[in-house]
């Protein structure tokens, strides 16, 4: 493997998951990801700002956004007026998301995990009209923090009704870091996603990369700084660290597009909009080749 | 692989590197670490009080432990003095150091690395003659923040030396977390030791566990909670937290020995007994059977 995708996920799924910030903070944190050689960033969601208030700006962020070529950006849509206005404003990578577990459907969408997917059956069509593409992210694919285990063959069996329902990509979600190196080879072993998305509540995540690189996956999200968590999922910590994900794969040889410097600077400045510590060991200490 | 043997070094790594804590304090934590388990504990060091006051009791903490059975404790010691200290009161496993990268030799030892490998040749029939058996770990093994990249072919020549002058046992120590997946293959296919000693400085704690066991090791040291990092290496943070090692360890289906919840209990008493947050994700949340 000589290189690895990587989308930033901390203009959405890591504000998502934080104290509210000013429209210019969010504008300037997706510009200033953009400068850093990342392909892909998640940028916003269009939800329902009593859902989540952290979000109720999305148009005008997206508006502001200084649009690079050859950046790939996307959004988070929850239903079709999210699809809608997505659509509407240019978007064409679209992200649903579904949960493996009912249970966590039911807390995190109000609905069952079959009801969800006749949600995205009936999207995918509206999305396709419009030239975009769909992404079904399924969360808890790992585990659920409260049924547990998550089989495999259910992981499995959404796969094959969303790819059957016409979506172009599937990620799998490890919600709330109940992911391992364990569960990582059983759950591939069963079905494969397009990307990988890690949280590190557990100490786990660049081990579950390794694991994901080892049986070919070649698609991570990760956040800078390691911003953002699960609101929905009690004991969840933040995404895998961007800076962090990088600075392993760049020392494997593995490239990425990346400059870890710039990265590094940007979760700097995060961690000042935030005004709190961010968990970050790269962030902290730097990169191996920083030397006394 | 069935089992992995984990040498808990909390006690002495650990405290060695915090704000000094109550001799009661130590001999709690020692003696909790007993009922959890772990069948390796370091315990203290016989070092000179002014070179590090968290150990100038260690005589008394150790004559307070209680001993059990079956548990193998060992000591580092720095020097001849220390050696006898440690072989009076019935250490039959030492450990001594030595860095792989002179710069660190000289600031942590005051003395070049070879001069180190002089003192460790004339101690260890000293050592041999008492009943017991020299651990050599070799700092700095995948870095030096001083001079970067450590040679692979440094550290076999340096294992040579040691082994040929009678040396037990080999520890490799990533003293100031430069250690990736990648630098453990690297370095372990010039050389393999009996043990390894990870930071978790820069995310790669558990990454670098789960490389060096898919090449055979199984032998690794931690410490409860993350406890300690390094006083003489800027940037260092903390030893990769045993919860976190052993969480993801017999969730893979290997065993340690060590009872899992009963670790994670020790793990929070230590936090209060510091006063500071540590770092480790399984104490923080759980292990990922803990449902809500």
């Amino acid at each position: 493997m000589t290189s690895v995708s990587i989308r930033e996920v901390a203009p959405r799924d890591g504000l998502q998951n934080e104290e509210p910030v000013p429209t210019d903070a969010k504008v300037a944190l997706i510009d200033a990801l953009s400068g850093t050689g990342v392909r892909r960033i998640e940028a916003v969601s269009f939800v329902h700002p009593k859902a989540i208030p952290q979000m109720a700006d999305a148009d005008e962020v997206w508006a502001r956004v200084d649009r690079r070529p050859g950046i790939r950006y996307s959004a988070l849509i929850p239903n079709t007026r999210g699809a809608q206005r997505a659509l509407a404003v240019g978007f064409r990578e679209i992200e649903v998301v579904v949960s493996a577990s009912d249970t966590h459907n039911r807390r995190n969408l109000n609905r069952s995990t079959e009801e969800s997917l006749d949600d995205i059956a009936s999207l995918t069509p509206l999305i396709h009209e419009a030239g975009a593409t769909v992404e079904v992210i399924v969360a808890t694919s790992f585990g659920c923090p409260f049924e547990g285990d998550i089989d495999p063959d259910r992981v499995a069996g959404i796969v094959a009704r969303v790819r059957a329902d016409g979506a172009d990509r599937i990620a799998f979600g490890d919600t709330t870091g109940m992911a391992t190196p364990r569960r990582v080879r059983d759950l591939l072993s069963a079905v494969r996603p397009d990307l990988l998305h890690f949280h590190n509540t557990r100490g786990t995540g660049l081990a579950n990369i390794l694991t994901a690189l080892d049986l070919g996956v070649t698609e991570f999200d990760a956040s800078v700084g390691g911003i953002g968590g699960c609101p929905y999922a009690p004991g969840a910590s933040g995404n895998v660290a961007t800076e962090e994900v990088v600075h392993m794969l760049h020392d494997m040889g593995i490239d990425t597009g990346i400059d870890l410097d710039r990265l590094i600077s940007v979760a700097e400045t995060a961690e000042k909009m935030l005004g709190r510590t961010l968990p970050s060991g790269v962030l902290r200490a730097g990169p191996r080749t920083r030397l006394v």
